[in-house]
């Protein structure tokens, strides 16, 4: 079934959830799809065309219950697997996602840290020691590992990719320059490029363009 | 002219600055529209129909000059203005960003940090001394300031939303959950949703869903 839920209606799942676990966090048990609408800056129409796409969700003017469409949202996304990651990158970005981010409520848990920085090497991270990038193939022998997080500079990534991608692992969340795809055409990629989401900012003050 | 360029156009932009600015750093003085298309994972007739928003680049069998080009695509964006930007939350994820981006490529200039953490405040990020929150407002009126990064907690952001807005900040680079857009409908806002952004990635892997 979810195989034939669009991307756009896929990127929209994330933001379904976050706002679903504040009004949990409310108290909240009922929400309609006008309400919905309104903090999703959609409209009523839409998001129950959204939630129609993974089994009819809420009563004709009962709306959705709160807790049980944040867990079936939160089960379509798979938040609940688990998936076993590696960060590779141990300077200020990767420092400060293996910090910030919490992970385990977005599906994942960090199991390893790899760096070639011999001062970095043997630090600890989120209670890993960050190992260098000559154990990067024994650890993946050795360990499930479903993605790899990519904090590296765009001309590290190149030989890191191929090595990865020889040991079976193509799922990867890139911080990175470095277009993956163009490499590989079977692997899942979510980037995440802060130039260009920056340059973008630069665009639309410069054009005063406050759409988004 | 630009005011019209759709957000999908404008969202490339930075990307093809990028990759022509490789293309650049290569010696290469000339791209074909299949080139670029190959590079973009795009068609070569999106991409004759996006430089085509902004002016007619490009003759028939000669292809598109890459220094003309990638010029022309940054004076579009406007990353040679040099906005003055301020950073809220100098926590871990403030800070690697502090480091970790140019800004100046990107149209910015860091001019102030500030954080309401006294262990913070008075430390030094790249090169400018982290001042307490309580300084945002003189900072503001005594300093021209284009936007504001903002790298604090959910929770932290909705006062100070508040007090930049009243003082004519409008345009932010949001790294937090919180939603700017709900409370102000004229404001510029690019966000950037880690966690949303890991959520995706982990349904994708759930689903095998290599598509983009």
């Amino acid at each position: 079934m979810s195989k034939q839920i669009s991307m756009p209606v896929i990127r929209r799942l994330p933001r379904y959830h976050r706002f679903l676990t504040e009004l949990q966090d409310q108290g909240i048990e009922r929400v309609s799809s006008n309400q919905l609408a309104n903090i999703m800056r959609s409209t009523a129409s839409q998001i129950r065309q959204d939630l129609n796409c993974f089994g009819g969700f809420g009563q004709q003017g009962y709306g959705y219950p709160v807790a049980q469409l944040r867990d079936q949202i939160g089960k379509i996304l798979g938040i609940d697997q688990g998936f076993k990651a590696i960060l590779l990158g141990a300077g200020n970005l990767g420092r400060a996602i293996a910090t910030h981010m919490n992970f385990s409520r977005q599906g994942f848990e960090l199991t390893a840290v790899f760096d070639k920085n011999e001062d970095v090497i043997g630090t600890m991270l989120r209670g890993i020691t960050v190992m260098s990038d000559d154990n990067i193939e024994s650890y993946i022998k050795d360990n499930r590992v479903d993605a790899a997080f990519l904090c590296l500079p765009k001309n590290s990534v190149k030989p890191l990719i191929d090595k990865l991608y020889s040991l079976g692992i193509k799922n990867f969340w890139n911080f990175s320059h470095y277009d993956i795809k163009n490499d590989y055409n079977d692997v899942i990629v979510e980037n995440v490029h802060l130039s260009d989401s920056l340059m973008t900012l630069c665009y639309r003050i410069n054009e005063q363009h406050t759409d988004n």
